[in-house]
């Protein structure tokens, strides 16, 4: 028996066959002669990265001019998604959105969590209490609502024909999160009649606040102190962050100190000042949640460059705020024809998923776009429908100055025919 | 409507009211002042964990005496698990257990992977090639086949009253690993008849080389470039490593660069000389692969101090070589009844599964234990039926100063009044 045949068969019915990949072997391997790691003594307690691997967060440090006053460097720091593989992000390149203050250097035993307000019972929590409470372990994505705006945060990066999926979509990260159900420790306070809403405060200098309906607050939240196998990153929110999962990056507030149960939004200065979407008549749009079904192709995207015609997987990132993905299709010829991907386990709700489809390139000048749809049926739009719900057309949305929140159109990448890949969204 | 009264009676029919947990709130809160975060420039790039946080990797590090000759410091590194939350260990605590030298610093530019020997046609790929195929992406552990064994790798500290779960469990982690299935490499080299085995090299210094059966090559084996979404640490087999899924630890080739299909076994020095398991009659267990159903409670577990009595989450990591983990029990009352435990998703095959329980201690002593089935029906034995398997009984165990192979007895804590917590193994 050859068990070659028909396992090759398969591969080849796949259409994926290596084309321009498989090399015959020489006579030999190159000699083994790698020197060992150096400083090795410390990494024995905690390691670190190959120092060949160079992978790390840009933002506004590479583009100072855009700071606002009083903003730290660190504002608008975002994830490598070119470089991402499965579905967790490494909490060293976890982004970061921070207005105004570098993170709190927060000792974990001093700190507490204060629940109060419309309850029947105030209570104040050590973060060693809440770690004894019953928790859940989950899957999340968390995003700002200003990811992949043409111009959100970072500017003109994000439209620019040379932006990679950094660039355009790395305002956006996912995480295993442990935490207690943030309902738990309400029901325990007790949430009294007519109680709607609540005000989570951090613990940081401009004490950032945000309104949550209490439905969702009771549904899904979480007071997270486990972020991937390890206490919450200080960048995130150590020792404890709200996860709201599925919404808006900034109710995800960290180092969470307070929860307020109230009667009405609080009009915190985030939530009405900058976070509100401007429409075309001048109204604003506050209180905007749920982000919608999105995904990007992280390889190959913008800035990669095709080392020649054949095989390639295609690989990359697919969320809904709403839920799961159900579906990921791909288009390798500008949107012609799609094809289903593969959606690889775990398929998380509000979760990044990885997908990813064979291709072979032929060495034309091609369009690879991916469109998601999640569990509710909902499809990502094309740049020109999400023009379209703004009463707008395209040029609009090249010409706006402001962050279009919430945009979640189609990516597609222009493949040349020297191999390089450009950002085509305008 | 009070949305509080049926939420709160779900909670307290479960058993888990917060007793000696929820504390009154004071009027106010401690004031906000903490520090912001030092050297943060550095860290916008590649955050870092909260200086207050020290878990750490320990092993011969802490016991230099038990180190053989020629072998570093390095030689077995456990995780923390007791600090573990969710099933993620991060990169940066995943065990090592090395055999004389110090992790290859190897350039991926530079590294090639062979497929050869009794294959169709020899295939070399470069690093890149390997990325650019269909990938997998999948929870496993990795586990040494010495690990939670009386005097294993680490030799004493597993049997002390005070060990931790990482002193006695701590030689298993669990990662995101993407990569290649090694099938499809097989395929497209085209194994020819009568290929049985394959041999797995690295490029460390010693090559270190397993022989594995191509069934299982052609099952469910990958060669992985990625961990944890970022790529392999070096300590883990950057820039490929060979993730052979259930199988004990020995099989996963780190730095894998080679790869030669053969009729017969290598008979390679670690497979022969050191890992066979020895049994009473002077025989040995050659070639033992799948690793069985196992379980342990990392909160509370050795070395923990409860705060009093009062209500305490019971939580644990389960998993087995056979596939994925049916059903935790657990005992809080020294094995007289047993209640099944939460199974939190992803209950992915081959993986570590985080379970949890609830629990109110009543401040008397009592014994913690946790028992793991696995989904072909296998129970995690106690440490006397494990006895019995080997011909022997527990004093035999007790004595013995040899490594007993693949041992997943039933780990019990001992809760003293005082709230310690002990290892009760023997």
């Amino acid at each position: 028996m050859n068990p070659q045949k028909p396992a090759r068969r398969q591969f080849l019915k796949s259409g994926a066959a290596l084309a321009g990949l498989a090399v015959a072997a020489p006579a030999a391997l190159p000699a083994v002669d790698a020197p060992v790691l150096e400083k090795v003594d410390e990494l024995h307690l905690y390691g670190a990265r190959s120092h060949y691997v160079t992978s790390a967060r840009n933002g506004s440090i590479n583009n100072p001019e855009r700071r606002l006053p009083n903003e730290p460097v660190a504002f608008g720091l975002r994830t490598p998604l070119q470089d991402s593989v499965g579905i967790i992000t490494p909490s060293s390149l976890h982004f970061t959105i921070s207005h105004g203050f570098e993170p709190p250097d927060i000792d974990p035993k001093e700190h507490r969590l204060l629940i109060h307000g419309m309850v029947d019972r105030p209570l104040i929590f050590t973060v060693d209490e809440i770690k004894r409470l019953p928790f859940v372990t989950r899957f999340h994505f968390i995003e700002c609502h200003g990811n992949s705006s043409p111009r959100g945060p970072g500017g003109d990066a994000r439209v620019s024909v040379d932006a990679t999926p950094q660039e355009t979509h790395g305002f956006t990260s996912c995480s295993q999160w442990t935490g207690v159900p943030l309902s738990l420790l309400l029901k325990e306070a007790g949430v009294k009649k007519g109680a709607t809403w609540i005000i989570a405060e951090g613990a940081d200098e401009p004490k950032h606040s945000k309104s949550i309906p209490i439905g969702k607050a009771l549904d899904d939240a979480l007071v997270a102190y486990g972020q991937n196998g390890e206490p919450v990153r200080p960048e995130q929110g150590f020792p404890l962050r709200l996860v709201v999962p599925g919404w808006q990056g900034i109710n995800n507030v960290k180092w969470l100190r307070r929860i307020e149960l109230v009667d009405e939004p609080y009009m915190a200065m985030m939530e009405t000042s900058r976070y509100p979407s401007m429409t075309l008549d001048g109204k604003s749009h506050w209180f905007e949640f749920t982000l919608g079904p999105k995904s990007v192709i992280t390889r190959p995207g913008g800035g990669y460059r095709m080392p020649g015609p054949g095989f390639h997987e295609i690989t990359g990132l697919a969320w809904s705020g709403a839920g799961a993905v159900k579906r990921v299709e791909v288009s390798t010829d500008g949107g012609r024809t799609w094809v289903d991907a593969t959606l690889h386990e775990p398929i998380a709700h509000k979760a990044h998923t990885r997908f990813s489809c064979p291709w072979t390139w032929d060495g034309r000048e091609t369009v690879l776009q991916s469109r998601c749809t999640d569990e509710t049926g909902t499809v990502q739009p094309t740049v020109a429908a999400v023009a379209r719900l703004w009463g707008a057309d395209i040029d609009f949305l090249k010409k706006s100055q402001q962050v279009v929140g919430d945009f979640n159109a189609i990516q597609p990448w222009k493949v040349n025919r020297d191999g390089s890949v450009q950002n085509a969204i305008f």
